[in-house]
């Protein structure tokens, strides 16, 4: 058994020293990649590359980046993808794997196709991808060498992928400590439209109607809201500039989504009017086991949350979680719980039932009152 | 300046002796009323209420409750209040102010007014209340002194309530810690149908259709899922029976909310299908300034989130947070993020923008990497 992963690519080219690129960059110095050039269409970003040491080199050009390479990532703002993909093609060795890194892959991937085909070059050897790794800062110093480490990297062959170049691609995915998940372009784009765009839109949707609710309400009012509206607004707080810009990348799918789902709320709407009290618990349950299935961590039936009021000030927060990870209970899950117009605060932190009476006794022993709560 | 409050209540009678009615009679005992009386229709729980001290007294009849009662709260189920107010009615000296503990109110409120009037009594003597502490476990083990502290208490005067009942009603409140908050009964249950119902059904009707997208799919696809959609669905995994009843209790109400809001996401549904991005983005817009006004803790303007990576194990929590304790850092709000298939997850910890550098150094030291990402 040796500790040495074998190295599956020696010149690997990142064209775009962005959060994403600058990782692939550094995480494939990390991985022993012996050859790792970074570039980008920016001289300031490529000096900030440099002085950050993401790349063995950081050449000036595309075409001194990607002459010798094996394969090149491509990572860029999606609308510039298929040029720069062309471009590569251009430049890079003919046998030089290629794949990009943009977050909606059906229109990526059909233009970049198209432009290889049109320039006469083969198109089997792109292949679409996208590494799930959360929504960091921009920018080469958010680089980060472990950014992959166990993130899920979607690749999206489509018919005339070669099988080479997905394989070459995936055992980079791998050697950057990503798991690869191949889905076609489509239903990749699907999958983004129901669990980020859709619930981004209905979060800000639901915060939408609830100010006008609260549109002639003082503050005194905004004490009703609690930490079930507060969780399912969260997002409604996001860039509303970048949140435009994904609506107008993926507008057919996003109104598709909205449909689909504005229908089943008059469904909804329909059954509760009916006093159909049948169909509201059955859906009710059935999103129940739907939401702890998707997210197996939060599995309800085996926590409880204790609430611990803390007072809001720097110190109480790590007395409680010290007085826990002294008695070694693991912390399932945790929130911060703020009284709206006071000081006080309470902590909530989620523990497995048959840790409840070990936490609650080292919460107590640090001088905390515990209030146990239904995890809901 | 004296410490002490002047107590507006010397003998006060508690009907229902589950979590909200023992935090009544305990708080209130905390405050100094020399002689509460707690009952409850249940031998079993009397007998767990004596156990714990809830009360000076806990009498086995309701009519030795209330027989010298000031003020009675009515802390049973929805559907018993007014049954119960009207026996209080009868029991109690006719100078009693009668309040109540429900979470809707407009119908108990009626009901109870109607049951009085019919019985010949006055029904200016009772006004209706909805404390807003949380969704605690139920029972007399339950009962905290504290629950009140600082929580917006509602009060629900019509225009047949007496001042002095209601301005008893107020100092009690007072007495046990809360504040007041005055709205007409149909007002209350706008805004919690509004900011509570309407996002409870939302949040599972989105859990179950990412449950569709998701029924062929394998565990790897659940890796897709990432913080918003936890956040935005977290109250999908709430109690179904719990929510049936308040469906059935709000059934009117829930309707045209769920109505108003299917039409709100159809109208954006057109917008984005039209290629209108201006309204896309003008409702982005609002919804976010109104996220940030109904939650003024979280503004985002002036935090930074870091995510930690950890271990999960007991003590990596305690360490991370330890070091911000000693650091002075003040965390306004905290999070954890599992990954889906790996023991790995991260703290997402939100500071307030002055104290960037020094939470990251503090983290820093002790051997924390730490990833700088927008609060959104």
């Amino acid at each position: 058994m040796s500790a040495t992963v074998p190295v599956p690519v020696a010149r690997l080219a990142v064209v775009g020293a962005g959060l994403v690129g600058g990782s692939v960059a550094l995480a494939a110095r990390d991985a022993g990649v012996p050859d790792v050039r970074l570039t980008d269409a920016s001289a300031g970003v490529r000096d900030r590359a440099r002085d950050l040491a993401l790349a063995t080199t950081v050449p000036d050009t595309l075409a001194a980046t990607v002459a010798e390479a094996e394969v090149v990532v491509v990572a860029v703002p999606p609308s510039a993808v298929a040029d720069v993909v062309a471009a590569v093609a251009d430049a890079a060795p003919p046998e030089a794997v290629i794949t990009d890194v943009a977050g909606l892959k059906a229109g990526v991937v059909a233009d970049s196709v198209a432009r290889l085909a049109a320039a006469g070059r083969d198109p089997g050897r792109y292949v679409g991808g996208h590494p799930m790794a959360g929504s960091e800062r921009s920018g080469p110093e958010a680089a980060d060498a472990r950014l992959f480490q166990g993130a899920t990297w979607i690749l999206t062959p489509t018919d005339r992928t070669a099988d080479a170049a997905l394989g070459r691609a995936s055992a980079l995915v791998a050697a950057l400590g990503g798991r690869v998940l191949v889905l076609p372009p489509a239903r990749h784009d699907a999958l983004v439209t129901t669990v980020s765009h859709l619930p981004q839109l209905v979060a800000s949707t639901l915060a939408d109607v609830a100010a006008d609710e609260l549109a002639d309400a003082g503050d005194a009012l905004l004490a009703v809201i609690g930490p079930g509206f507060r969780d399912t607004t969260r997002i409604a707080a996001s860039d509303a500039t970048l949140w435009t810009e994904v609506v107008a990348a993926n507008a057919p799918a996003i109104a598709a989504a909205l449909g689909t789902f504005a229908g089943r709320l008059e469904a909804l709407r329909a059954a509760v009017a009916a006093g159909d009290l049948g169909a509201v618990r059955a859906l009710l349950e059935r999103a129940g086991r739907a939401r702890r299935r998707m997210v197996p961590k939060a599995d309800l039936d085996d926590v409880v949350d204790l609430v611990v009021p803390l007072l809001d000030r720097p110190g109480a927060l790590a007395a409680a979680t010290g007085a826990l990870g002294e008695a070694g209970v693991n912390v399932e899950d945790l929130a911060m719980r703020h009284a709206t117009h006071a000081d006080r605060g309470a902590l909530i932190v989620r523990v497995r039932a048959g840790s409840r009476a070990r936490a609650v006794a080292a919460l107590a022993a640090a001088g905390h009152t515990v209030v146990e709560e239904d995890a809901s």
